[in-house]
C-alpha cells in the first residue's frame, strides 16, 4: 500500500509537566501530515474548503507506545485505509528513528457549509485510486 | 454503574475556522473530567504526582457525533470501565442538553517517576471498589 | 474604578515541560475573564458575534512575575482602561491567593465581519459607561 | 543588527471561529523562532536544558496588525535587542509576503532548576557577541 511520509520536530509547548508531550497534541500532528497528504494528492485542503468541501474528524483512536520529548523528531506516515462514498479512513503511524512510539487513526466525512454529508471531489477520488489499493 | 458528571463552557480558543470546536479539545475536556473524578475519589491527581504516581494515556478513541461550537455548556459524564491491576480504562459521553454530541475513552497505566509500570495507590484502588461494580 | 473577577483553575494540559504553566495559556485566560466580564455587562460575546460584531485582540502585553503550577487556583480580575471610540483597553492581574503572579492588558478593535473598524454596540457603550469611571 | 529569520505553515488547529488565526498561537510562533536561533547560536535550549539553564519569559507584548489566515506561509524575524547580565530581550516581525502582520518583543531570564536567577552560559554569551552589536 502507498505511503506518505512526513517529519515534525516537538515543540516546547506541546509538552506538559510530566516532561513528555501530552497527548492531544498528537491528534494535532497527524492534521499536519493530512494536510500535506492532500497537498500531495494536489487537492490542497485550503482550496477544498473554499470550494465548499469541509473534512471533519468523525473518529479518531490513538494508542500512545512510548513517551516523546522536547525537540526530538518525528517521522509521520500515513496510509489511506478505505474510502467507501463519503467516508475516509487514515492510519498514522510515529516513528522515533526507527521506533514506533504511536499508532492512530482518524475517519473523516465530507460535509458542505451546512455539515451535511457530500459526495467527494472528482479530484479527490481520482487521487486516491493509486493510494487505496 | 456509578457515572461522574460535570459540565464545561466551551472556550473560544476551543473553536477553529469551521465554525466549531476543533476535535483536539475534546482530549482536554476528557482530561478534566477525569481530574474532577480523581477528587471525588480522594486522589488528587496533583497529590499522586507528589507521592510518584503518574497516570498517562495509553490510548485514547472519540466518536464525534455532533459539532459543538463556542459559549455551549457541554455536559460530561465519565464510567470507569475496567481496571485490572496497573491499567484503568475510563468511558466518556458528551452532552449538549440531551444531545450526545460524542462518546469516549482513554485507557490509563500507572507508571512511577522512571515511567516503569507500578501497582495503583491504595487509595485509588479502595476508592474506586464502589466504581466498578 | 470598577473590577470584574473569576478564578480559574490550571488544568494539565496547560503546564509544560519546566512544570510550570506554558506562557501562552494566559491568554486563553485572558479571554475567558473577558468573556465573563462582557456576560456581565449583558452582551454575551456569543450574541455580538451573531449581531455582526467581532472584537479581536489587536494588542497583548503580559508580565509574567511568579510561575504557576498545576492545579492552583488563580483569582483574576480585569478593568476597563479605556474605551475610546471602536477601541477598548482592558487591564488584567492574576493572583495566587494573594501573590500577584503575572499582569497584562489586551486592545481590542470592534470590527464587523469583513473587518473593517465599526462602532461598539449600543448595549455595550451604555454597559461600560459604569466601568470606564 | 544581525537579524535570523525563518517561516511556518499556519496550521488548522491554530485558527479561531473568526476564521483567523487565534491571538494566543503567535507566542508559540515566537517560542519556535527562538528555538531554531538558539540552534543557530550553538546553544541548543533542549541542550541548555539538560546542562540546568532555563529560560522561561518573563515578559512578551505583540501587536497584530493584520489578520493570518489558515495555510498562509509566514516569514519570521528575530533581533536581539538587548542583553544585560542575566535577562535577554528579543525583537520579532512576522510577514506575509512583505506585509508585516504583527510585531513582538519577549523578555527572558536564565534561571537554574530552582528558578533563581543565574549567569547565562558562556557559550551563550559568546554567541551572541555577534548579535548584540
Amino acid at each position: 500500500m502507498k505511503t506518505f511520509e512526513t517529519s515534525i520536530r516537538v515543540r516546547y509547548v506541546e509538552t506538559d509537566a510530566m516532561g513528555i508531550v501530552h497527548h492531544s497534541n498528537y491528534l494535532n500532528w497527524l492534521e499536519l501530515t493530512r494536510i500535506l497528504w492532500l497537498d500531495e494528492l494536489g487537492c490542497k485542503y485550503s482550496d477544498l474548503e473554499k470550494q465548499g468541501y469541509f473534512l471533519p474528524v468523525v473518529e479518531a483512536r490513538i494508542r500512545y507506545k512510548r513517551p516523546v520529548c522536547f525537540d526530538e523528531i518525528l517521522r509521520i506516515t500515513l496510509q489511506l485505509q478505505d474510502s467507501p462514498r463519503a467516508r475516509c479512513t487514515l492510519a498514522y503511524a510515529i516513528f522515533r528513528e526507527d521506533v514506533l512510539v504511536a499508532e492512530a487513526l482518524t475517519i473523516h466525512a465530507f460535509v458542505n457549509r451546512e455539515r451535511r454529508l457530500i459526495k467527494p471531489p472528482e479530484t479527490f477520488l481520482r487521487a486516491i485510486g493509486v493510494w487505496s489499493r
